[in-house]
């Protein structure tokens, strides 16, 4: 028997079992070369006396090295470090040679082109349009302190009462039935927009459709045209397929067709706003999408319609969606609950043409099965109920009064520095810069201020826009409102381009 | 004036607002060209008195027509149909040729070749794998009836009262952060994983975990090995991804990496379960997993080690996973909870080394930006609170008396049909069916009778195994299980090869 005096035990105040503790020191010395293939382990009844733990402590220690291969033999006959071991094997194991990390510098990491491509724009992705901390003024955010927390936590429990066992197993790629039941009749009202249910998919919020798009319709080196101005997640997406992206300036009436055929005439796809443009909330004209439409029947092309906050309208009536007027399934629409209810819930859907239900329902499958069916239940019988319906003409009235008292403290405020129109929807409002005010040193010094302005050009690709902030003012009420105005006062006074 | 005769409702009973339906059928008389270009609209005052409805109505249909670019004019100087709509893109625009869509054969759609890939695999899932019904013996199911919902409900409802604002908003694409801490500490003491919070991500299931893997580090001809038979979900998604599938038949002691070398020595990726390997439930020698991982080494190539079901073991002690004895960065762990918690909730694990850590994220990211946060939190103070390692214990309990009473009543009743050996862990059995049978009758005959069993050369890409199936025992109690094993034997007795 081998004298093996390391075995001691490392750390008497470890809040592993003690066994465990054996175990590893053993596994350790084994691995690490210090007991060598075939060396006897000192008896059980010794090895106890010699740590003062009981016996059968070094006997479940042994019971798990034998467990797992480490060691040969019979216990009480003599266990020994297995032959089968191959000690050249053994430098390898880690453990203790978490420094061989450094080794792997992160160029050296092989990875798919999806992942160089994703890597790309990573880096050009504008910290202040990631950073998630909710100050003014942060777009997108939701008035959160209004959600009926209240409705849905009663409807919850009632879910998880009634329909525990009925929706705990898998269930359909394209979502909960009663939900797309209800998303159906939603967006039916609300957007015109018209499907059977088979043609709906719930998914994990609106970026998940996008993925789903790119990933089942676009092959690398596809041309696709964009808005340009684009919401740039979506451009991440088509761009990490590998798309070839042509950027097609907007204008007052939205998308121009013609200019895009001008630019390339071989796109696939393209990717719209037409609703309310995002960023720049144009609406786009009858006679562009009855155009668009006639193009992508002549050339079997994709429409997308991201119909991303269409649900905020404060005057006039709501245009009905692209998708009402395609006779040709050839629009594929994308709606998000996540500036509707809120963000965490990841719910999100998705509408395509009859003959890519198949495909999507697969590629769903492949991707992760399905969404959670839990909320999908709270969220169908939420909207089923009329609470949907209710919260969404509250948050209405809200935004808008909200939208108002951003409009009157910066034309009380601000003055000439920043001019500020309303708009008739959506959830932010572009800031038009004095002349001479550099749009990313006012972001950057927001931002140090404790204020999020997205400059306007960090959603352009080739677009030449005037100097402009994205001011978002739904996740903020009046005081939070009048005191970022009252922030970015002294900012652009500060730095005033005459001073 | 045109006369539009035309104009009426089409249906009184419409729940649609009546200003709705007068604007739809005004609209589809433009869309279908009946109504041209420059037509002069009746006045609203003499349309209502034609249709029998206030005047108001009738300016609120004309209002929408309006804000949508139908009609042009001012409201009480007269409503003309818009000039700008081009006539000749009136006939594509949908509505009433619903049929168009018949034009559309499926093969004509423009996919990806990812897509087409998906459509291959798609044809050859056994419906016995994809059907949802549970009924006895599909594999794969909790008992649900025995999950904690009452404990679940109720630090759910703490949750949404203490943390609602919180986790309402956007979240980090690794996962809500006391979820991974969590999750770390719980799979270091049962699983050796060892790692940072930073490397854990949280997944929609491990669905979504090989997803990620495939995505992130896979092309198109990549070369990977798998295990024969394997879990045909995770080949779905290598395949998908377009890499070239080098199929390794297990032997006892798992994976063979010298088998692996002789039939191609290129791979950049082994998928392995080496706890309990699916199906067959061979564990992987020490030896087998150290040469693995110095392979992984020198050729830098990954280990994605699938630990899919390691919870549930019954006798002797778990095996620590592979990652635990990965000093070098190369093993990718997939864990889930789908099996642990149930299957609905959709969350799961990764374990990625320090270098794919970024990378990670930004795939995750695009892909849907995080799994739903409410969830997340509910499951991280449920295992924070010691709920999930009890509620282990009672299922290990639980799913080794099942195994008992399925291996004991086939043992009675089937006899020489159908023999069924014990396993020390997982969720299932393999069934050997007598010589003469062939399993695929088998499994449609079972199916037929309202059973589910899987063929097991269904799991196999090439490898020949005697005539099989797999019996999962876990999510079905003592009369059920009983019931089944009656069923099978009428078939069994029936279909013997020798009547």
């Amino acid at each position: 028997m081998t004298d093996i005096p390391f075995l001691m035990l490392d750390d008497k105040n470890s809040s592993a079992p003690l066994y465990r503790q054996i175990y590893e020191v053993i596994r350790r010395a084994i691995l690490s070369g210090k007991l060598i293939s075939g060396t006897r382990l000192p008896a059980s009844r010794v090895l106890a006396k010699q740590l003062s733990v009981s016996r059968l402590t070094v006997v479940n220690a042994f019971e798990q090295l034998l467990a797992e291969g480490y060691t040969e033999g019979k216990i009480g006959a003599g266990t020994f470090v297995a032959s089968k071991i191959p000690e050249d094997l053994l430098q390898i194991s880690g453990i203790e040679k978490k420094d061989q990390m450094a080794d792997l510098a992160k160029g050296k990491v092989k990875v798919s082109k999806f992942a160089k491509r994703l890597t790309e724009t990573s880096a050009k992705v504008s910290r202040f349009q990631t950073t998630s901390n909710p100050v003014p003024f942060k777009n997108g955010l939701t008035a959160v302190r209004e959600f009926p927390f209240g409705i849905w936590e009663k409807i919850a429990v009632r879910v998880y009462r009634q329909s525990r066992y009925k929706i705990s197993g898998y269930g359909e790629a394209a979502g909960y039935r009663p939900l797309r039941e209800a998303v159906a009749a939603h967006f039916a009202a609300s957007r015109g927009v018209h499907c059977d249910i088979e043609q709906i998919f719930i998914t994990n919020g609106a970026q998940q459709a996008l993925d789903l798009i790119g990933r089942v319709l676009l092959e690398a080196g596809d041309k696709i045209w964009i808005e340009d101005p684009c919401y740039q997640e979506a451009l991440r997406v088509f761009h990490a397929v590998g798309a070839e992206i042509i950027p097609v300036a907007v204008d007052e009436e939205g998308f121009n067709l013609e200019k895009a055929e001008k630019q390339d005439d071989a796109a696939k796809l393209v990717y719209i706003t037409p609703s309310h443009q995002y960023p720049t909330g144009v609406t786009m004209s009858l006679a562009r999408r009855l155009s668009l439409l006639e193009w992508a029947r002549k050339n079997d092309a994709w429409i997308i319609e991201d119909d991303y906050n269409s649900e905020f309208r404060y005057a006039g009536r709501p245009l009905a969606s692209l998708q009402n007027l395609d006779g040709c399934g050839r629009v594929i629409y994308v709606g998000t609950f996540s500036k509707t209810i809120f963000p965490a819930l990841r719910l999100g859907c998705l509408v395509v043409p009859r003959n890519l239900i198949e495909i999507f329902a697969a590629a769903r499958n492949l991707c992760d099965c399905h969404s959670p069916i839990f909320e999908q239940a709270v969220l169908a019988d939420f909207i089923a109920e009329g609470h949907f319906a209710r919260h969404l003409r509250r948050m209405r009235t809200l935004y808008e009064k909200r939208q108002n008292i951003l409009v009157e403290e910066a034309e009380k405020e601000l003055k000439e520095l920043l001019k500020i129109s309303k708009a008739t929807s959506g959830m932010h409002l572009i800031g038009w810069l004095a002349e001479g005010f550099n749009e990313y040193e006012v972001a950057e010094k927001a931002f140090e201020n404790g204020l999020n302005l997205s400059p306007l050009s960090s959603y352009c690709v080739e677009n030449k826009l005037s100097a402009g902030v994205i001011l978002g003012y739904t996740g903020f009420d009046e005081k939070q409102i009048k005191q970022g105005i009252g922030k970015l006062k002294q900012i652009l006074e500060k730095g005033t381009p005459s001073s």
